[in-house]
């Protein structure tokens, strides 16, 4: 079996100092594990449910962070990206390029992102259903790209809820391409908080075992040294510091699920 | 009451000769009831399932279509934005922007809508509690929109299928703006048709008539003359012939309902 | 047209008094407008949320309670049932059997409502899709059931919600069936309140409006002359004060969508 | 670890020979494994979709096959009963007995099962939180039931869709009791098969795998030697021949999440 490709950080960048201090603490939790690893933060929160949340430092300070955490850790990195015109700048920096559920239908996006060359990573909208991701591996190999992951990151479940059909990652794969698993954002609760989006942490494991028991090629996880200052998404990340005890437990079922 | 506001035209724009008909026929289906009609077009389907599927004309061409269109008919103008640096161009032709489902999160696109000063229309994505569009007019509000409508255009319901929660359009209003029912996106049936969205034609008048029922501000169709032969949505669209019926139909509930 | 076919009454049966005032004062407010009234109480709750929540009077006083308010009154009556070994004693008594909709699938119910030779009312289970509801009828005509009835009272939308499609209003009368529409249970909210049901009555009058424009055959309410004060669904009963008014509204909806 | 507890056997009960078959497969296919065994098959399925489909051998043959069942092969037997009347003379014959999904929430049938003093496994309601069957548990606990199974078999999904929400397996364990994952209606279809329920069989090894990852207690599982002949519930039924593969694959999963 292939090692498990995390693709993991804090949601947005704060500080470089902080990202940095998360990239060294993924790579201690992975170091004894059969994981690679893929350094995961957004420059910019382009859909934040409030007008005066905090966004991010934005594409070029954003890229700079990135580019320098790639230089410091060795690692790969991937960002969201929005707009069709920011493609070309991220694909200079990033390894991976990550297209958000909300806009897993824009066509221009797609293309541009496909136009770099480098790997792109779908998020499955929470309006679609697993198959209908064939179209969006066709507009991407229509586009150039020859590497592609698609990721299941929950299904709409009525107001304020969302679920993981888990067949998605067996149909999703079936397309041909290695499917990612997204731990935290499957345990959002849009709406939840007001004028916020909520979550329940304490599921992110249990779903997390599960997709790894279905051999899943690659996991999605928020992380920060303390969840509640988190700027977004706090109610679902995992802390730093039980990456290490979870990892284990995921890449030991994944293990049994990949040899049995 | 109010008249209704009808907001109708083609799905997508073909040519000036086909846009100019549908708005002419629009305008004598509605010259007899009490409504006000604004002329609807797209330049640019920009989240088409396939890559090959017809997106219309682009933005300059599109936009020099409506604004023809508005002279000759001397109709209001209305067509949807898909990335931020749209709107300006789009605020200089039509009189009211609409910002797509998809999209309704999308802050950096709504404060670009509500830069122009015009009238904006966001659609309720699929995947949103009617609860959860305060924030998208607040986030409009913020940057200065004075004039807004929620559009209801039905809600995910399990793959393949939308339902309109009929509540949504109360409690839409309780926002404070009015509110739109989209009789024909409601009826798609996303990914029915393999490579393309299909839909229910026959559940366009039911809707429209329930969504009449409870006084609803205005109402949103797409309309052709031939709707099998319409590039998008055709499925979903009224025949221009069927609307005289219709919307005196919509009109006669929806008077009722006003004034009882 | 035909008048509506009014089913209302109290949720469970409480004394004969209380369920006299109710039958009287729905009498008054039918009496000026096209509207057939059917009385209808539960003799049981057959499943509250919680062991110990008031039941009901029982089958044989439960019966004898209605007996006596048809004769009194001279209106048709009904009631629920929740095993087949109670239709023959309750197709005794009543003009119309309902069977509830988390039994809308059991065989022998349905053919022992059938057996009665009386009209047979089944709810659409809260799992079904409205065409799933052509083999209840099946089912019933099978059995010898000339009179039937489908009821549309909600769908399982998200954990503690319901939605009305109202195309099902549409679907199930294309099986050549009258259709009713519950405005009372389509606005539960089911474990909204702990350990009872909860519900949101406000949203009674604007369904019951779109379920109007769509031509519904009847329409199911629950009254109480003062509804927080009744031991089950109160939450989402009109106050038998407010039905003139909204009956009306109803039939006035109603006639103008049948007669456009 | 505790040992896995395996509910299974054939949907509905045919001739004493095919249980006979069945049995002695199940035994065959767990023996080298830690699972211990109960032996499942209906008496009567009595929410069959169409008048004429196959129900079963009814209450008092379908008992005195499971009671010989037991006696020839020593193993524990259940079976799932519709009506309170039924409780009394399916607790002389099984160890467990099984309350089937659309019925969890008819309160005198979980009374009636509960005063049989055997242990009681209530599926939960497709239209039901995982959360509301804590009221479940306590009208079992409040009629003297000391032991209570919970069982996932799907959630509401949109029409003729079920999907599960793996958390619920975390959830329902919170309430105190064991939790058991139904593999083989968790992939229905209904409505699928026009006149029957369909459903997907290639999903149940992914979906029982899922929620072995979860630790989950007991599996419950439909088998036949020939599927396709089975009188119900065929498309989602294991192949007799397969089990012992997907039963090993499935402890081995299970015990690497107890011990990680």
């Amino acid at each position: 079996g292939q090692p498990l490709l995390l693709i993991a950080g804090p949601c947005v960048l704060q500080s470089e100092e902080l990202a940095l201090q998360i990239a060294q603490g993924l790579m201690q939790a992975v170091e004894p594990l059969p994981i690679n690893l893929v350094f995961k933060a957004s420059f910019d929160k382009a859909n934040r449910t409030s007008l005066d949340a905090y966004r991010g430092p934005g594409l070029e300070e954003g890229l700079r962070i990135l580019q320098s955490i790639g230089e410091q850790t060795g690692l790969p990195t991937t960002t969201d990206l929005h707009e069709p015109h920011q493609a070309a700048a991220v694909g200079q920096v990033c390894d991976l390029l990550q297209v958000p559920a909300f806009l897993a239908r824009q066509t221009d996006l797609l293309t541009a992102a496909a136009a770099t060359g480098k790997t792109v990573n779908v998020k499955k909208g929470q309006f679609m259903a697993p198959w209908d991701m064939e179209h969006v591996v066709t507009k991407l190999a229509g586009s150039g790209c020859d590497n592609i992951l698609l990721t299941e990151r929950g299904t709409f479940f009525g107001y304020g809820r969302l679920v993981n059909d888990m067949r998605a990652l067996v149909q999703m794969r079936q397309l041909g391409v290695p499917v990612v698993f997204d731990a935290t954002h499957s345990v959002q609760e849009p709406g939840g908080l007001g004028g916020a989006t909520g979550g329940n942490r304490e599921m992110v494991e249990p779903l997390a075992c599960a997709a790894a028991a279905l051999g899943v090629d690659a996991l999605f996880l928020e992380t920060h040294p303390d969840p509640d200052q988190s700027p977004s998404d706090g109610a679902n990340m995992v802390p730093l510091a039980d990456l290490p005890r979870l990892l284990r437990r995921i890449t030991t079922i994944r293990e049994a699920a990949l040899h049995s």
